[in-house]
């Protein structure tokens, strides 16, 4: 029983590290899309998040099978919930990759960055690119340490959008309101998807140790 | 059994109406802070969220506790699991109005929503005051007709952006750009407080029904 148990487990986090892969994906194909203006990339991205629903569902699926089968307890039971997070987590973070490939397909055939926020915009994206990249192989390896590591390294993206902000806020701002909203909205959407692998890296530490990292 | 197990979820559920509560007072005082620019309205939002994010881990303990004990199964589970979902997105809205509140805050002695904003920017924090209330009733009534009213009306608030937008693009904008990022991520937070009531509400339909209500 215990160890059906943590086979099924263990298929559970191999589809997690596998949704993160599609999200690595979605997030790198959308800032694709948005620095280039190719619309083709940003339909690809929206198209592809249903693929990302439905993985998320049957993740949910195999998680209720074990709840209802196995009725795991205590640390068990933890770890199964800590799961069905995860991939809510995952599921939202390519949602947020969507909300990328809009605002790229919106400007097409402009480009919704201007030139002199590209570094900014580029090393937001990347970073944040960077971290899923990372919570994935904290998923597959369980990598307590790695994952810690994530959380202070969020801070990296707190100052890239504090730096963003400052940009836009110069006096010599001249691409006018819409390109400042647009700057404004896809910040908050790389820091949001940054937010969550951290917390999907938290949720993994939790998930080896039964405890939650402590917040700075 | 059975008894105690509805018992207990009962608990669970008058403490998210009990939450919802709380997190309707922090839109409410939010907005209050954000068109007034009152910083002390503003930090004691910001400071009250502490209360919400400690009455979330008192559900997440009652509903692990309920789980463990209980062990439920099929549809009992499922209940129990969305409780905990709700949970989580009533915290997140707690979030969101910190965010409008740190907004304001910034501003002080200034005023974040130039004039001209106002009525719509007042329009969308009523409607998502308005879905807050809402689905506290709901939650308390589990009335699953209000529910998946809620959901319908979720439009307003879409409409209610749009027309934000239109009103920052419009050629007559003499804000700056400051204002307009402010606008936008306001609009955002909003949004979202708005999402969550109709996801919570949604769940609600689930738990009586153990159906999810089709999206539009």
């Amino acid at each position: 029983m215990r160890e059906a148990f943590h086979d099924q487990l263990d298929g559970i986090f191999a589809d997690l590290s596998e949704i993160c892969g599609q999200v690595e994906v979605a997030v790198r194909e959308a800032t694709k899309a948005l620095m280039t203006g190719d619309v083709h990339t940003a339909e690809q991205v929206i198209g592809n998040d249903k693929a990302i629903d439905a993985a998320r569902e049957r993740v949910d699926d195999t998680a209720f099978a074990l709840l209802s089968l196995q009725q795991p307890v205590a640390g068990d039971l933890r770890i199964v919930v800590s799961a069905l997070r995860m991939v809510s987590e995952l599921e939202r973070m390519g949602d947020l990759s969507v909300h990328v490939a809009k605002i790229a397909r919106l400007r097409v055939p402009s480009v919704a960055v201007p030139e002199e926020l590209r570094p900014t915009m580029e090393k937001m994206a990347a970073t944040a690119e960077d971290m899923v990249r990372r919570v994935r192989s904290i998923i597959i390896d369980r990598d307590v340490e790695a994952a810690i590591e994530l959380g202070r390294d969020d801070e990296v993206m707190d100052q890239l959008r504090r730096k963003s902000f400052t940009e836009l806020l110069s006096t010599d701002w001249h691409h006018g309101v819409e390109a400042a909203v647009d700057i404004a909205l896809l910040g908050r959407y790389y820091e949001r998807i940054a937010d969550h692998a951290v917390s999907v890296a938290n949720r993994v530490v939790f998930v080896v140790t039964g405890e939650v990292p402590a917040k700075d």
